[in-house]
């Protein structure tokens, strides 16, 4: 029931979006999907993209500069509840806007998501350093 | 792009899967998928069933206990993104352990989910007050 690091990251790995949990200078939590790509084995990067975005669209990067913990999750619902599991990754993020690193983590975005083909990117990407991988399935 | 209260509302209730996100005492947050219904028009309930659970099982309840801020994401992802959308619901949790309330979320949950018939139901429910109902659909 209980995944081991190695599988819970590569669960989380195969998935293609995730949903990323910071928390606001009043400590209230805040929730988006995001897509995103691995930069290391611990290292996850998030890229703000130009999907259109509603108008608290930089939220996330607001409260990461408040506050650096995040949680990214990843999982699987099914009908069938013996196929549901799910992945964590508890971290501390921090923002990037140039630099090596930054032009690194778009690369490895533009490389994972078809989607990308044609687009300029270069918008601001969150780096999470992950403490811990967690997860779980029901069988 | 940004869907209205209504329209938020109705394409989370279409879901049968959310993430619940809480912070702990310390500032963190914490992340698990859930099952849920409405028992109003804005109250979510969420059941701690049987579903075998790592460890930490108890975690989300010790963190509403701390601090009663929660935030619940819906989503779909797809590779053509112009189909993506996503609904988020903000507000205050408690937990039920016993009474009417309680009760009538497990019917509730027990009439939404027929993966419950047969099972014994009675765990403590979460009951999240929605404050805000927002979203965004790709197109």
């Amino acid at each position: 029931m209980r995944l081991d690091t190695e599988e819970a990251r590569r669960r989380f790995t195969t998935s293609e979006v995730a949903r990323l949990a910071t928390v606001s200078d009043n400590g209230r939590p805040h929730l988006v999907p995001v897509t995103f790509a691995l930069a290391g084995p611990d290292t996850i990067v998030i890229g703000i993209d130009h999907k259109p975005k509603s108008t608290t669209e930089l939220k996330r990067l607001r409260n990461i500069a408040a506050n650096p913990a995040v949680t990214l999750l990843a999982d699987r619902y099914d009908a069938d509840w013996t196929r549901l599991w799910w992945s964590r990754a508890d971290g501390n993020a921090h923002t990037l806007t140039h630099g090596a690193a930054h032009a690194g983590a778009w690369e490895l975005l533009r490389a994972r998501y078809p989607q990308y083909a044609g687009q300029e990117l270069g918008g601001p990407v969150i780096e999470v350093a992950v403490r811990r991988w967690t997860g779980w399935a029901y069988a």
